[in-house]
């Protein structure tokens, strides 16, 4: 790990040293934008180190007018800002019952961040698409092979061109205020709102537009969902968009706190609608240990529709024990978390509901 | 952290610098003795630089003659030496669901060293406890103010006097042939071969012979079970002696392996009985998530009272798919491993049947 990657992960905790993969504690959360160095970093590779004086994007394939663009190009294009948020699909893995394969995310593979860059359509207008472009297909610098690969691939990940073509979809150069850090894809990534983070393709080489669905290792092998009853052959579901999710930000993981009123915070976002709701449960253990009585919290300005929005809710610890506080989010779609999400191989969208130990003391 | 500190850790994953906590990988397992190197670190407080010049242990208490004995005095007395495994009371903590306070030890928290020193009922007998002897309790140099803690204490634990008084309860000199290193108790610790490693206090500095049950915060706060139903006033089931458990050592979580026969490995303790039997069971994802065929493993030699059982066991992966295998001990008193192990506050005694999603991919 190099000097600098070392210094960027001392808010982090360091899951993978190569490749570099760090999580954030859920403290960090605790902002409508999270702060650049406390901002989740997965890689597959090595992280590479580019020169922007000679690196250039290409657009091709399924397109009139195939294009290259270098760095000066891109920062001549109109632009936009997006507060965006990425989660990681193996993001809570931990909380997956029998155990998954995959790096054990505990909740910190999310983050919000302010994303400035070019909105992808006008490039690939641009090039025009022919009438046979089905997806595009992004395509990273970063490359190597991973177990049961039998060769070495780039790190690539397609969307369909819908979703390539929608107005937020960015080529971010920005982050933060500041050029993309070296471990965020410096110096241009994808941004692809309301997506799991594996479809932001980070030091982008190449836009490809395909007409057909792309087979790569990281789309059909790893990034899908592999569930009870699948056979190895048939084909898996994609991981797309991010679901329905919510994390408690306050309290802690067995915190001791006086007997009394409390404030429960969080965060909670969806990939595919607004978060409609947010509700609490406070559980004492020596009566009942599945929370059955849910409150509504308090949801705080400001909102943005990729943001996560930031809730709060009032509890009441009347007496001293032992409990379990946790937070459900529903969004605009009518989606909720489950107590449990459905279990699957490779331990992706795992969102069931954050339950939280919480001793409280008698006040002395 | 030291230099020496930073060094004994480098075969270890680091769970907490300041106290050092450190877990081993399960590949650490497969020998039925565990280097120093890859045994797990549990500390409360920082560690004690203590030298023998003029370390003591004093021997007080309900005893008719108090002693204090010195390190050399301690290397005079007869000694044993004891193939024993050590298991933190909190190994295994990641897999309870909902989630407990305490830290994070996946599976690591275990290991099996060879032991030598003084059985400390030659000690006790030499300072003759009283008849109103109830309990024996030890007390460490290492110090500090624990979360919930109002002013600081001595890491101290309780054993009955009957498991004090065990021929095979020792004052340990030597790990694996070689001095205690520092992070294990240097110069002397106590084991209680059958317990959870909380009991087998390190950088020994008193024993103190009592006549009621030791309340200390480390015995009736932290080692305790605080089940659903438990109230905060109410008395709790202290950690005592380990609960039968088994762990796979190969397959690793995740492995990728062509189709064909694999051996499967592992090892299997109780602190109540020797192991009667383990089973292993291989579901495919496709059929059935639940292990519902179990097969029995060979144990394998050798074997020792106080030590892990090593086993393994032909499994066949006839054709590819996603896999969990699972591994279930049960000891010669009838006591098995559940599904799921009971839910309790401070996730201690956590024995849940292990499970290891493994992907078997066609020879080419």
């Amino acid at each position: 790990m190099s000097g600098s990657a070392t210094h960027i992960v001392d808010e982090l905790a360091v899951l993978s040293a190569e490749p570099l993969c760090a999580q954030a504690p859920l403290t960090a959360f605790d902002t409508w934008v999270t702060p650049t160095s406390r901002f989740f970093i997965r890689n597959h590779f090595a992280i590479p180190d580019l020169d922007v004086a000679v690196w250039r994007v290409n657009i091709e394939g399924q397109v009139e007018r195939p294009l290259s663009l270098g760095y000066e190009d891109l920062k001549r294009l109109p632009s936009k800002e997006l507060v965006c948020l990425l989660e990681c699909a193996g993001n809570s893995r931990t909380t997956a019952i029998p155990p998954v394969e995959g790096l054990l995310w505990e909740h910190g593979g999310v983050g919000t961040a302010r994303w400035k860059g070019v909105p992808l359509h006008l490039v690939l207008e641009q090039a025009s698409p022919k009438a046979s472009a089905r997806e595009v297909l992004f395509e990273g610098v970063d490359r190597g092979t991973e177990p049961g690969q039998s060769e070495p691939s780039s790190y690539s990940m397609s969307v369909s061109l819908e979703k390539a073509l929608h107005p937020d979809t960015l080529l971010a150069l920005e982050m933060n205020g500041e050029p993309l850090p070296r471990v965020h894809g410096y110096p241009v990534r994808v941004i692809i709102p309301g997506w799991y983070g594996m479809a932001s393709v980070k030091w982008l080489s190449r836009i490809q537009v395909i007409d057909h669905a792309f087979q790569g290792h990281f789309r059909v092998h790893s990034y899908v969902f592999i569930r009870e009853g699948d056979e190895f052959h048939t084909a898996k579901e994609p991981v797309t968009s991010m679901l329905v999710k919510s994390l408690i930000t306050w309290p802690s993981r067995g915190q001791v706190v006086p007997v009394g009123e409390h404030v429960v915070r969080g965060v909670a976002w969806s990939g595919r609608a607004p978060v409609a709701k947010v509700e609490v449960s406070t559980c004492e253990v020596s009566s009942e240990l599945e929370g059955t009585t849910w409150h509504s919290a308090t949801l705080l300005e400001p909102t943005s529709t990729y943001a996560w929005q930031r809730w709060e809710s009032l509890c009441q610890a009347a007496r001293p024990g032992y409990y379990v506080v946790r937070a459900r989010a529903t969004d605009a779609q009518g989606n909720t978390q489950p107590a449990q999400a459905e279990w699957n191989f490779r331990g992706v969208g795992i969102n069931s509901i954050h339950a939280v130990p919480l001793e409280v003391r008698p006040t002395q």
